[in-house]
């Protein structure tokens, strides 16, 4: 990060998401639309006023080019950039959608994401089956996380039972979501028995294959007042990527308990956004639990608590909805899967809602300052976004 | 397009380009490499001074995400974001690093594009038979363009020899370009007896497969006199991407000789960059000849002649080298072949060195204002940069 940045440069007037879960009534054009219909809706405006917009697919078989998003709004030739970055290409389209805004290219920019899983037979999550490496072999990601789980259980003492925690609260957040593919809690005695998956991660401990889109429209702060949230619109505070290493598990002295693409992303994002005491100053977060243990070590890596005090403070209830910093209000990927390209954008429309007081249900108490997060790759990727209120 | 841009608000400091061809010798890593070594040299930087990196990859096994480029180079942790957009994907890669500059979010930008297409055996150009499509069938990318030329040559009287044209100038214009994958010139002869592709397209009416990688430095104007091209650094006008739709040539109405996303994109581009009068203003332009009819009919979309009159204008020698309007200096894609995610940044490539008189033995006289074009996907997507000297 340069001596810049683009805090309150860019503002949110509208986000929306589609239901998530298995969605064989649509297709990936159809996804996009309930989703980005539902935010054009939210702004107050059509789709004849986007002037450009970007999109995080990752997966081929979903789609190639801007084109999805051309041909599902047809928004007659103008400029669609399609961004890839394992789990954090939505985040990432984010990020460059507010780039085009905040250099004044475009006043109006749509970000959206979208994923379709379930038409290709559930190829795998993140299905290395079919990208493999030309240098790393590389296992699945239930097999590359309970690596950081066995550590852990050996470097902190936690237990299965304390990832089963992680599940237990999430499911329940899902609960009160109407778009969570999820919608059933979880007993702590039901995932310690789940099926296993890769040692000591069972079947609750792991997130599911979803379909699903979500989709953001932004503006400049100056021309936010003429739509539909002219009074709480939402504030980019930061956006952040790291791209540290394919990964970093293949290096000699990697400690397993931290994720340095984590470290890195938000030790720049705190820098633009100008936070100081994450702890403090983040109200609720939104952060990548493909895995129970995966959510408490990013905890640690945001400075959310001290390393190897997360199990202390999800027991204590820090983590909770309505506790110090509530993680994963929305249910997370646990309650939604993860649509890989569409994940980042629905984390951006959940913090949205919540800091405008939207999150009927669920909503986090005395919401300002939201943080959303995701990590991709073989540990490698890491995205931040920071969002405050409009005041 | 807004009310905005981002005229004038970007220099290019550096650039450089690997040997293209058949790059038996290098991976997709080391051919990076290659490239950004040479920008960085050009630039008088290091890697470490980059803030932020924008990669144009178009298939999957090159490479996914941002990680090849931190693989590559270790730039620590730093953000890249991978672009796709078909063939626009470098040139798309260069648009939004231009956007992160003018945004504030950085000072120096690294924008790549790289390909690796030999070590997969020629899955072949574009490889729809990988990725097909939801919806459409479509044909191979011959396929697709023997349509437009057997359309003109019903149209506008164009024959295989007037396409041959088009072959024998790249060709001749690629023995001077140090980096070009095919150094040999080809007669018109040659070429209208070389094995039939797709009718009436040939072998030399058709581009190759190679390897290749390309890399620009960027910053802002005020910065830029800091660093080695202090004098003759180069301005970007304007960046346009048009995506009309996945498959123009399904519609019903659709005439096959001309490309709706050129047209747009290149509307757009004259309009940020404030030029009225194409043929008369822009001096030269690196133009997507994927195919030799795919020059013929770009060149009159981006308004270098009248529709039906690019052979006309071919045979005068308008297009030359030395001519009113220089169209593909460097070779073009029938020299350098088409490793699809570098082919845009090795565009703007040429037309830095150009404008900067840099072009040893093939320097079109008196270069201020030059252009670069991509056509991608099934006619769907088109990148137009427009850059000019720094005056």
């Amino acid at each position: 990060m340069s001596k810049g940045g683009i805090k309150d440069k860019v503002a949110i007037i509208g986000a929306d998401m589609s239901k998530f879960g298995e969605r064989w009534d649509k297709n990936q054009y159809d996804l996009l639309v309930e989703a980005t219909e539902g935010a054009f809706k939210d702004a107050g405006i059509t789709k004849d006023e986007v002037d450009a917009a970007w999109v995080g697919i990752f997966y081929y078989f979903t789609g190639l080019s801007g084109t999805l998003v051309e041909d599902a709004l047809r928004l007659d030739g103008k400029p669609v950039t399609r961004c890839e970055n394992y789990c954090a290409s939505g985040m990432d389209a984010f990020r460059n959608a507010c780039f085009g805004v905040a250099s004044g290219a475009y006043d109006i920019a749509l970000a959206c994401g979208v994923e379709k899983l379930m038409d290709e037979g559930g190829s795998g999550l993140p299905g290395f089956k079919i990208f493999g490496h030309p240098i790393y072999p590389l296992p699945s990601a239930p097999a590359m996380f309970c690596m950081a789980a066995t550590r852990c259980m050996h470097e902190y003492g936690w237990t299965k039972e304390d990832l089963a925690r992680v599940a237990v609260k999430n499911h329940e957040n899902g609960l009160h979501h109407p778009k969570a593919h999820f919608k059933s809690p979880v007993t702590i005695e039901q995932v310690m028995k789940a099926p296993m998956i890769a040692d000591p991660l069972g079947r609750f401990d792991c997130c599911a294959m979803s379909d699903g889109s979500a989709a953001l429209i932004i503006t400049v702060p100056e021309l936010a007042e003429s739509y539909a949230h002219s009074d709480d619109y939402i504030l980019v505070k930061s956006n952040a990527i790291s791209v540290y290493t394919m990964a970093p598990w293949y290096w000699p002295s990697y400690d397993f308990t931290h994720f340095p693409a984590t470290v890195k992303a938000c030790e720049m994002a705190y820098k633009e956004a100008n936070i100081t005491n994450p702890r403090k100053e983040i109200d609720l977060a939104e952060v990548h639990d493909c895995f129970t243990i995966t959510e408490l070590l990013n905890c640690q890596d945001l400075q959310f608590c001290d390393r190897g005090k997360a199990v202390e403070e999800l027991k204590k209830g820090t983590f909770n909805w309505d506790g110090e910093t509530a993680i994963n209000p929305s249910g997370g990927l646990k309650s939604f899967g993860h649509p890989i390209g569409a994940t980042g954008c629905r984390m951006i429309t959940e913090i949205t809602k919540q800091l405008q007081g939207r999150a009927e249900g669920r909503q986090v108490p005395n919401a300002k300052i939201g943080l959303a997060h995701n990590l991709g790759g073989a540990f490698s990727v890491c995205s931040v976004t920071i969002l405050g209120k409009n005041e």
